[in-house]
């Protein structure tokens, strides 16, 4: 398998919310996409996704020769899927149904066409599990939604993959302009995803508890530590939580109430009454404005802090390459 | 008790990391401090202190008459506190220190003065109770480090606190511009600290069990979930992640996905060996940059993240005026 072969057409595979979203990406960075969905609207839906989020792509940078016409789409998944380098494969999250797909995919394209996948909840080992010819090019990458403008993309093998598969998924992605991160070992919901839930669950708690409101609850992560998850990662805020002293003094300071901390940390469930202590505290935090007029908000500050970063940001670095580059296992 | 006595003289307690950002605060909003310190050196440290942060604070907006020269320090601390509107309180966390303190200042100042604590790891409660005299007065006002940028402070009074006090305390901090969450029940870390320690165990654990490098869960949470995180809280974010079907569509979505999440999410142990496997992949995250220049660049993102939210920001509401307010229960 050659490393080096350029990815310039992608097909894309299922377009709800998450393909739509990396069609709108790739055409921002001058790609050609064939897109294929079954439902009977799709080709409409995908349109209107891809010219709502322009103003974004735009304003983040479009590629040269970058055009919202470079994108076709078919409802016949083969024909999508001929001559394209990459399929990028966002289908419904049933095992069955994924095996049967990368069964097919494999027979119908050559070896040296990267299958990616964007399951959050399946592991490549069980997708690639049937593929007959090459389940060595099958990866997960996968987006924080939405992916035309969340940088991360969580790349992780399954027990088949080859280290020269997740080295040019890499690539790619960091060649958009993605932030790339290698999981070197299958875990439910791979990484961002667990971050999540982590957090989620101690707010959901904290509310269940009726130690806060929802609105407070927001209100405290989003006035604090929150502001500084977008900047930096934990492990690099600690560092600075340690003063001149860095990490191993904030280890020797605060190993004991952390540790401390944790063993108070709540675990809910999300009983019927906890929901519905959550729908109701957050529309009552929300009051009359829209999904849309949020969403607008919160897409125009997140494009700003990635501007803000940008100033901060080195050029890419292909940094994951490793001597067993090119050698599949 | 009235509860409009303006605040225009602080007397702040411990002029360490979070006395003197404090102090740096207060004075940008154009408040008088008087502060006090037993360490030998404390009044240089906090000057300069002040003076660091002070072009920050610029570009945050001083109020009218906001002056570094209106900060006199003193060893004696009945001589600092004497005058004062409010104490903001932030000696060492040990209870029998507190307690020793609470009950010296409460013999001190008149009732109408709030005694605010930045304790982080007991409660008001503990800290109140041997005060003869007016316990009522004495509350948490704990802040986000440092306080002087991070706009949260989070309030919750003790067993004898009265609710007179946290209004007044609520009012005082949204007065300066800052972010007031009240908490309801008194627990261990408040809300923000305990959101940082959920979420810092799940890093922690991924790093420890090698899914990933230090450098790519810190890449994995601020090109990711992070992101979102300094612009809205969870559940209003939740909200939106159910697309226009809102926080309803979410939960009938994703809670079966999120709580099998939960099942898995980790405990590490803080060993001698994983804080070591988390300090070496701090400093090859790290490489070469200072800790100062870290700060730097993590404080003037931050600073833009602010201006960013300024704009979608309404003037800070007193909104949780209730029935009872001056009511000491």
């Amino acid at each position: 398998m050659s490393t080096n072969k350029p990815i310039r057409r992608v097909a894309i595979i299922g377009t709800g919310v998450i393909g739509a979203s990396w069609t709108a990406l790739f055409l921002a960075k001058g790609l050609d996409v064939v897109a294929t969905d079954v439902a009977p609207d799709a080709e409409t839906s995908l349109r209107n996704f891809v010219k709502a989020a322009w103003p974004a792509l735009e304003r983040l940078g479009l590629a040269p020769g970058a055009s919202q016409s470079r994108v076709t789409f078919t409802a016949d998944m083969p024909t999508a899927v001929r001559g394209a380098d990459l399929v990028q494969e966002n289908g419904p999250e049933r095992i069955d149904f994924k095996k049967k797909l990368y069964r097919q995919l494999d027979e119908l394209l050559p070896p040296d066409v990267i299958i990616a996948s964007s399951s959050s909840g399946l592991t490549m080992s069980e997708i690639q599990s049937d593929c007959p010819s090459h389940p060595e090019r099958c990866v997960i990458g996968h987006p924080f939604n939405p992916p035309h403008l969340v940088p991360l993309v969580e790349i992780v093998g399954g027990a088949k993959t080859s280290e020269a598969t997740i080295q040019r998924a890499i690539e790619f992605y960091e060649g958009l302009g993605k932030q790339a991160v290698r999981l070197r070992k299958e875990v439910p919901g791979h990484v961002a995803n667990r971050l999540q839930a982590a957090l989620a669950r101690e707010v959901y708690y904290l509310v269940a508890e009726d130690v806060v409101s929802v609105a407070d609850v927001d209100k405290a992560l989003s006035w604090g530590p929150g502001l500084r998850w977008g900047i930096m990662g934990q492990v690099l805020l600690n560092h600075l939580g340690g003063g001149q002293g860095g990490i191993e003094h904030f280890f020797a300071q605060f190993t004991k109430p952390m540790t401390a901390w944790w063993k108070t940390l709540g675990s809910p469930e999300l009983t019927p009454e906890v929901q519905r202590k959550l729908i109701d505290g957050l529309h009552a935090e929300v009051g009359s404005r829209s999904i849309s007029e949020l969403e607008a908000e919160r897409d125009d500050i997140l494009m700003g802090l990635l501007e803000l970063r940008s100033q901060y940001e080195k050029p890419t670095a292909i940094s994951l390459r490793t001597a067993r580059a090119g050698s599949p296992r």
